[in-house]
């Protein structure tokens, strides 16, 4: 109990690094605990590589959504991906106002927006794949093929562990 | 391009269910998406356990750290874990408030404290242990035995994408 037995590891150890002496107790075999320290990691990766283009991973989300799904209305977005729908709003303002979607009053309902991408947007889009590319060029080379496809199909079936993850926000804390 | 190529998928599409006929195009082949997806389901099991105590996973993992290390000083924390200082700061003063940590001017470094659960925060390490082991077992018999330890072996490489994560916050949208 004295701080005689705590180590002075360094400051700056990395969670991923020997903790210099500090011991992680359960933690490194908590799934959800080495969920987080990955996303965290890779998102990491994906930030740095998207922030040249000025680009977040929900924004990448949000605008891969609307290339695939021309006209798809804001709520449908909300729900897929997981966003409130008071987050995803001004997320949208954003990509509006960079002129990269357009927002379009739905025929049939009055009340509510179809959403589409510009020519800009789909040019963008188009340097987005590429990074997206190479950040996944990045991840197969540092822990393989075979393990790559091993997380693919594992991890969907963790989400299973709820049935309401709208809840949470993928939009939040990247 | 029209809206009548959209389907009208359930509003209430959870992200990894059927999407209602919605493309998430490149999305479910991109392990930072699946992994954030993953995460937000796996702690939305886990904060809902927690909430009877009113505890969140950022807690529980400062609490489990002081738990095993006792007298170790916020920097280390800070670091080990991820979380910026700017956020463990009012982390620890929400735990102090409720007499579950205390906080120990260091012998060696009078600028420096050092960490220590209370009875108060040792008593209810008890209760978040077994409610931990629930959530575990929930995670375990959803996906089996086996994927839990391909998972415990694959993720912690996948923290090697980013040498400093700290740049994220562990803490931070949970």
């Amino acid at each position: 109990m004295k701080n005689s037995a705590i180590s002075e590891g360094p400051k700056d150890a990395a969670p991923h690094g020997p903790a210099g002496g500090i011991s992680l107790g359960p933690l490194p075999t908590q799934i959800g605990f080495l969920l987080r320290l990955a996303q965290l990691a890779v998102f990491h990766d994906f930030i740095r590589s998207f922030s040249a283009v000025d680009i977040r991973p929900a924004q990448h989300s949000v605008l891969t959504l609307i290339q695939y799904n021309p006209g798809i209305r804001q709520a449908e977005l909300s729900a897929v991906l997981g966003i409130k729908r008071a987050n995803v709003v001004p997320l949208l303002d954003g990509l509006e106002k960079r002129k990269l979607v357009r927002r379009i009053r739905a025929e049939s309902d009055r009340r509510s927006y179809t959403l589409h991408l510009t020519d800009k947007g789909l040019e963008l889009m188009k340097i987005l794949t590429r990074l997206r590319e190479e950040h996944e060029t990045r991840l197969r080379d540092l822990i393989g093929e075979e393990a790559c496809g091993t997380l693919l199909e594992l991890l969907p079936k963790l989400q299973k562990m709820s049935s309401d993850p709208v809840g949470d926000d993928l939009a939040e804390g990247e």
